[in-house]
């Protein structure tokens, strides 16, 4: 089986001031083509370790993709570093220079500077990648039966020449094998509870099939995969092995796609021709923001009031004043009123409510941080729930939102 | 100097599932304390990767640190590979034992399972780290002079390790360097013109300052960074540097702090004693969670009204009926009546608001994907902008809302 190696490169990523989100997505094109991904390693902008990881990851895989570094500015070195490393000489790409024209000229409609006219020099030992989004062009070489594509680390940039020409690329190259997956997701119950539930179907999966457990936030993806050459028989078996592995988890399946929670309410709301709004208080947007990260979720979401102070409570959603005052912005009958407010002002079919504590400040000894209160319901009935997290306040946004978002899935399942 | 390699450790890492965030947050704490990462790398749940990981980065740095792989379920296979490669055998911790039980009956609050009780098991051969947080222990092992620590993979987990133990017991046994890092935002200028205008600065800084450019979403951060044994005299030489800097990028300047952009307008917000409130379409609510996303948001920030559908426009915020049937919800004229509606019924000093087309679909050819409008203003003023992005769903997202927030800062400083 062809594997892969992932080299990113950038000072940033060894201080911590980015997150690496190329790497994922890499990971993700690549196994879909049939090429896994055995290592990812991070370096910075410095001579020796680029060359040092080029050298040992080489030793690891066949195939290496390296994205970063390749900016006009001084601190980027990966291009040259490269040209030395394989033993070339720079050079001007004519379809590169007229990339870097067209883009300057036509789309950032700016004068071009001299260092932008350097993005389209190249090693002359290195097959030009052509980059559509951008400016740097993407450079393929190959050395002792390893292929090394190194790729900008704008990740748009980087998307594009993955799909448009390194995975078809690499496919040619190589016979692969197909590799398969089947992911659910679950809610409300943890990672060892969930484990012993399927402890037997778990010692009893063929050796082919792999089972892992990905927790987060309040929820806990499965995921069964498989590789191999015959592609039908491989489908026929995963596909048995996952429709066992729902039934086992069914009572707190929330999709059986590999898809996020938000996805999973958008697409039962189409289903039933329902709509939805949100009344946020210490979620600040938070679970509006999720929703509507889903392309189209305008079928099923019409609005939401964020209000984060007493008075938007009042003015926005028609929050009693008194309820206010006496007992404070969290507690059950703010949510209640709230999800009340919501249904009536944005004439939706079911409404989402939080009031909570996310910290770090605000908590009381009656009201710690962490504490949340959630409605969720629609004309006839509305449902509450009382949550207490003790993490930091983007944890506790993040698992308020799921937690409420599920409560909602539960409650249409229930309530029709 | 110490350096540091970071070992991740999980399947879900290659397939590309999940976002490696657990190392960005590492990083930063390392080199806080003295200790520059020199490289990281995540492997799989198998067994022969693992260990030659082990292998390698031990020849790299003398301080590894490693997350992952804990969990009580069976495809976590990292605890007793440790014990493997350090030559011990498990036995139970006490304490480990103890905190477990507690975190079940006392936090989770559901009995304990016979894996759970697994999780109190250790290699004899280590110093194990307590965990405040859940049930995996920390592992502390040393071997021919370089130091290993086992994390689990849960964020919040190895975060209180790493707070509470790793990082002061890392500081006792080295004599750490003094690193700094001076940071500042832009906003409005792209990377290759920032560039040109400070390649001579950048050319006459001294060998022991490092520049780098961090360009994200519309905004280039600047980093000037050194480290060393005097720390004042470093401090001092930094600053001043630092201080040219920043004169010469004035124009286009955010913040000279390593903060995100909400942060600074919040902080704007806060000095003017001024509030904020947001009407957003296209954005969905993103731009009030950025500004919810900052402890004490409350001081500036009052409310949203996320109006997605057309009847919302018109009922939330008093979108003129007509203007929206006639020039549709991406106009110039839409964004004021929303700004305005939104200043009238949330009461605060300062409205964003926005509307546009964030794709894939929606797009038509006189407004197309990234066609986006922008109003920002106060009771005596409201500014408009158009912009046109080309990108996918969530950057053009997060691109209208950094656009918007900057055009509020700019708008602020000018009208006061």
């Amino acid at each position: 089986m062809v594997r892969a190696s992932i080299i990113t490169i950038g000072d940033e990523l060894l201080i911590g001031q980015v997150i690496d989100t190329n790497s994922a997505w890499m990971a993700q094109q690549l196994n879909k083509a049939g090429i896994p991904v055995l290592r990812r390693v991070a370096v910075g902008d410095s001579y020796d370790e680029i060359w040092q990881a080029l050298d040992e990851e080489s030793k690891h895989a066949p195939v290496i993709l390296i994205t970063g570094g390749l900016g006009p500015t001084a601190d980027d070195i990966t291009k040259s570093l490269l040209c030395e490393y394989f033993g070339g000489k720079m050079i001007v790409d004519e379809a590169a220079l007229a990339n870097v024209k067209y883009i300057f000229e036509r789309v950032i409609q700016r004068p071009m500077l001299d260092i932008n006219l350097k993005q389209a020099e190249v090693p002359d030992v290195c097959k030009v990648i052509q980059n559509k989004q951008g400016t740097a062009p993407g450079m393929w070489f190959e050395k002792d039966g390893v292929i090394f594509v190194s790729m900008p680390g704008v990740p748009f940039e980087m998307q594009g020449m993955m799909q448009d020409y390194v995975i078809p690329e690499l496919s040619k190259r190589f016979q692969l094998p197909y590799i398969s997956h089947r992911t659910l997701l679950t809610a409300g119950i943890g990672e060892s509870y969930l484990a012993e539930k399927i402890s037997a179907f778990e010692t009893a999966l063929p050796s082919t099939i792999k089972l892992a457990y990905l927790p987060s936030y309040g929820m806990v993806r499965l995921r069964l995969s498989s590789s191999g050459n015959n592609k039908d028989l491989l489908e026929k078996e995963l596909q048995q092995q996952f429709e066992t592995l729902q039934s086992l988890v069914k009572e707190w399946m929330v999709t059986n796609e590999d898809e996020p929670l938000e996805k999973a309410i958008g697409k039962l709301l189409i289903a039933k021709k329902k709509t939805l709004c949100t009344a946020e208080s210490c979620t600040g947007g938070y679970i509006a923001h999720l929703l509507t990260s889903i392309p189209g979720s305008s079928a099923f979401y019409n609005a939401s009031i964020v209000s984060y102070s007493y008075q938007a409570k009042e003015d926005l959603l028609g929050v009693d004043h008194d309820v206010l005052e006496k007992q404070g912005a969290v507690c059950e009958e703010v949510v209640i009123q709230m999800a009340k407010g919501a249904l009536k002002r944005m004439q939706t079919d079911y409404a989402i409510a939080v009031s909570g504590i996310m910290g770090p400040d605000g908590g009381t000894i009656d009201k710690p941080v962490g504490t949340v209160w959630i409605a969720v319901g629609d004309k006839n009935k509305i449902v509450t729930k009382k949550l207490s997290f003790r993490f930091d306040r983007m944890r506790n946004i993040q698992l308020t939102a799921n937690n409420a978002l599920n409560i909602l899935r539960i409650f249409i399942n229930e309530n029709g």
